[in-house]
């Protein structure tokens, strides 16, 4: 690799971050149970503080996503403690994701339910949660909806629509300027029968509705068996509608698994169509936010978290060697095997010693995941945890 | 059945027409093979006077969609005998089809394809078939694209996609007034890795930046597995976007079976979405069509086409059996064993007797399928046309 | 219908029964949370007294299957209060179904996790598990595994494969003779990577390695989209390997929904491919067992029990109408749409009438659902049962 | 890379043969039409030039799979000419690979159709078969069935069963010993509603009925999403029923694109399996037949088999790479991170300079593509052949 483009992925690299869910650092688990783990963190503090270890070994996630329900019980007049320990601790907090499944009053759905309660508590929840990305001072709440129907017949699935799209406009619109509303789409789980916001056409059309503060956001395990998700991702993007990015792998449903584990070739494509997007088509991409959204039930949380951090960097710099005017130029000749051969040499590539490099230009341990074993954390915050909690786990998934 | 229900159902029967396609009458296959039937159509004269069967038989069938390149291979000028012929046979020529994947130079595409000269040929061949409408008379055309590229990297699928934009937005605007444009979706085949539209939320954001005169066309076996159809349906209602069906039913992928004969049950749901639709928010779903589109190379083609209308026509009668403002009493109530007995019972009511009257009232046979074989038309043209075209087949798939 | 197809088809619904799951009474739910509802049982006893509720309204449903965990927590040596408890409510204890994933100790993996300990803990509960089933005098237990993995490389597939054989086949033969164990596959969930015993082949080859004690259990929400489920049971019957089935229905994943909610044709298929193995081909389907595996965490479960047992009557009582020998002398002719037709016919013939005389003949109510409604047990025991347990849920998935 | 490892690599390459259907050399393409090259091979002796050219500049390729009905149209009497021109050329003729599907006789059918007239021409086209393979003097000979039906009621699953099982029998025993017949499934396509040997389970059963010189192959191709095809090829392997691969890969259903174009890392796990059997459990997998079978509709049929056996071979080696015991240590200690790191990191280690260097060391170019390119065979022979031929293409799919 010569030095100009060496100079220019480490140029792409330090624009590349990927923002740490605060849940990812919790005991998670399925509907069949929960593996609980010592070091697992209970308190936003102890989430920022595993998540301070994630960018301090990576120099690649400043940022923590928060949900309300889970961080925030008392809501934005209690930011002040939690914002102070992300300061000391070198990180910031960024999204927020509100909760619209766990409460018995969404048994229903929330702003879909025909229950008006529920569709108030949805909607009081939605205000709260704008108040507190206020006070935290970020700049993106992000929506995710369990709500749908079980049964063929059990709730009236126009009438829905329409309750989703007043909800949401009325959302969007106290989204203060500056503000991304992101909104998230599932195919199914926990609905079986139909999803409210099923697909990315209807979280668009949402969106559109909305108007310019509601983006689409892309949970890469949230689409049906074969969905092209980098194609989608394009569309996105040339619509103007890409917000970001949950980030994590499946082989069957949502299973949320760590990013790449599965199918990295895939991720690698996501990867070259945002690049492409931007070199070839001039779309503005520094805005797309990317975010993991995995449940570590079996792997240590803050390994499994050092391992994405990586690997997604090693995936985006492999997308950042395509030479993509070469590229076009095949492509435009129709020589399907030269194009797929280069679009494919630059998957093969050996990239870590690139980033082996970059990590030590910033200071950081070329291998993060060994440094971070050997620095003890893991053992440490396991045994005073343990103390300090015994086996209870805290909030979260299952 | 109270007779009030039955005048309605009757009523609702009347208006519920079938369109048939031309090429469904044509012997087709796999890319296994084709098998051929002696009584397979090979002109468009023999293709009208075989839809006439079926609608003689159903009266519910009186439209035929035609195929540009198979049914009029040269052009406009020559309507005149078809349309003499159909009026003669007491039926009527109805959505055009152009053809988008036959000719060699379609290989990497046609208003996609890199090829300057595969994007001009579809254009030409484009504003052919909207000539043609005109020629005929008719309201529709419909397009169905096999654009998409087999391999990542293959071509650029933002460039692709301008291209079909551009495409799109200048025949609508060549369609006529009156006249719909049907734009169809595929999430693959015949191309592997990624269709240039794919799904319904890129078919809806095509139309909308073609005009008003661009609606979407839904073929029930166009969708990855799992796919909710009758909730993309009712959203494209009421986003103002559906145009209309093909239908066919499907176990795996793109199987082109008879409607209903692997699934009914989600047939007659999509059908209680149309006439909730139209029942309790107030759409008009009458302009709404609804085709055929099915590969009938093992069930003999008239007999499969007289099966597919008189199922269609049951399990639609069935959704008309829904007692929409009870069911919306139900659901309020989240009465759910209650609500989804209510839609339950209407797929389970025995509907046949019902339709043998309407078919008596019409003056048909109640039992078309059998007075159909009674009358020997299949074996007299199988030997008319064995006789004058030996084995050899008509254009058409595969 | 005649009174001799009337009174074969009362004889066949004679024999037909389903036996429920005592954990279908508890609450459940998914990873996102479980929706309590105040009626649930949490004792045995409890459960006993439920589903003695759909036995005595159903006529079809005597038999109850325990947990061994959740049941019989104390083990084999405390059966004599549930089993008087049971015969009192005129309801039999039926199969055990032990329990290899909720223990922390099972986190990699029970019978084929790569710690001894998991391993002994399997085997110990295993042998507890038979005992119990010996204690209780049933003929049946049951077997599911949460194992697998969920990264390429975190285990060895076949020493994992390996240890699995040697678990069966220990179990197997403490298995007495005369009690069967079933030996359930599952694509995935909870392990998304691979599952030790994935498909149904797994399951068979297991069995055969196991002995003649050993069959395979088909759950229907066990199974990748598009899979013939019918084909699988027609193919397990035939060699001599099919146990039972737990029955659900789903449109996605292992969803738990009720039977028939979704794809009702496809249960009337099972349940034809059943009656045909037996009435064409001689085999004998008296042992198969038929089990309730659902998961009502939004239906009232007694309700959701009700309506799943009159629905499976239907569909079986569907599937008795269908008249084999003339069916095979169309399928001889290669008539297609005959064929299919005549088996469709038996479909969407009301049945509903004919099980209400069933009903009224066995001194029932005809309306099920109706006449449970109307006798406030659910009410009655929400009241008492929150009385006793406040908002305490028992113990059960998620 | 040290010296030992390099040797040990280049030897376990030495070792890796792929056999190149005839009918990849063809025009093929999908029901919608047939994309024809002026290069595409009609005859067996110009499939035979062009599959020694794939040999010539990969040295991997030796053997060429012969289609009976296409390449020997004549049968056993007429392989002097083709034995003599593939020694020529350097190949050899490999496995006989029969056809089942293309006859109007097979149109319900051939082993398992209804009709006694097809299950003899299958019977008779097997034993020709065999005696192609005798008069050849090769060891395989491969079957695959189209057999199935399309719909519900159209024939009866276990009185096709049993034909098939017999059929399978007495072709086994007619098959001399030293000579494998390979028995392969299919979940879908040609046939929709059900396949008579839909999975490996079921392939497994009939080839367990057979005798031992019946094995299943396994198609990358021919499995229903998410389907863990390693965990089946390991399974078969630990049961003494693997036979070999049709490798190609896909996307959404049996799509036959190039090996590893869409997800490289599984066909990376299938290797690491194979080689895991062999080096952790002691099978022999030296018999493991690998044959690509895909179809070229777009890409130049000799540069996409150039193009397959590098990829081929890479994925291989990478799969060589991974130290296993290390990896069962870490995996005995449920390092997961770990274990999953290390599995991986085989994967990225860029592979292609130890290929070039085999290559250089056996007299090839180091890049295969390239000297073919430079070849200007392709342009020659395209000329040739479209100067014989015109556009008439060979038999062959679609």
């Amino acid at each position: 690799m010569s030095q100009i483009d060496r100079d220019r992925i480490f140029t792409l690299l330090d624009q590349f971050q990927i923002e740490l869910p605060s849940w990812g650092f919790a005991d998670t688990g399925t509907r069949f149970g929960k593996f609980v783990q010592p070091a697992a963190a209970r308190s936003i503090e102890e989430k920022l503080a595993d998540a301070a270890q994630v960018h301090a070994f990576t120099g690649a996630a400043p940022r923590v996503a928060v949900h309300a329900l889970w961080d925030f019980p008392e809501g934005a007049g209690h930011v002040a403690g939690p914002l102070q320990t992300a300061r000391k601790l070198g990180v910031t907090i960024g999204t927020v994701n509100p909760n619209y499944f766990q409460d018995q009053k969404y048994k229903y759905g929330s702003a879909c339910s025909p229950d008006p309660a529920a569709r108030d508590m949805a909607d009081k929840h939605s205000l709260d949660c704008i108040a507190l990305a206020k006070a935290i001072g970020t700049d993106a709440w992000s929506l995710w909806f369990a709500d749908g129907t079980n049964y063929p017949g059990q709730d009236d699935i126009l009438t829905r629509k329409k309750r989703m799209e007043s909800a949401l406009k009325k959302w969007h619109d106290a989204t203060p300027h500056g503000m991304t509303m992101y909104v998230e789409y599932k195919p199914f789980e926990p609905a079986f029968y139909h999803t409210d916001i099923a697909d990315w056409g209807m979280a668009a059309a949402f969106c559109r509705k909305s108007g310019p503060r509601a983006k689409v956001l892309v949970d890469t395990g949230h689409h049906l068996p074969g969905a092209n998700i980098e194609h989608i991702v394009a569309f996105l993007i040339d619509e103007g509608l890409l917000g970001g990015f949950h980030f994590n792998d499946r082989k069957y449903a949502d299973d949320d698994l760590t990013i790449g584990s599965i199918d990295p070739y895939m991720v690698f494509r996501i990867f070259h169509e945002i690049r492409n997007a931007a070199e070839l088509h001039g779309h503005d991409v520094s805005k797309i936010a990317y975010t993991v959204d995995q449940s570590h039930n079996l792997k240590p949380k803050i390994e499994a978290m050092l391992q994405t951090v990586v690997h997604a960097q090693e995936l985006y710099a492999k997308a950042c060697l395509v030479d993509r005017k070469a590229l076009a130029v095949l492509q435009g000749k129709t020589d399907l095997v030269g194009a797929e051969t280069l679009l494919r040499d630059a998957f093969y590539t050996d990239i870590r010693g690139v980033l082996a490099d970059w990590r030590k230009r910033k200071g950081i341990d070329p291998d993060p995941i060994a440094a971070y074993r050997a620095s003890g954390y893991e053992a440490r915050v396991g045994k005073e945890r343990t103390e300090k909690y015994g086996t209870a786990t805290g909030g979260g998934y299952a």
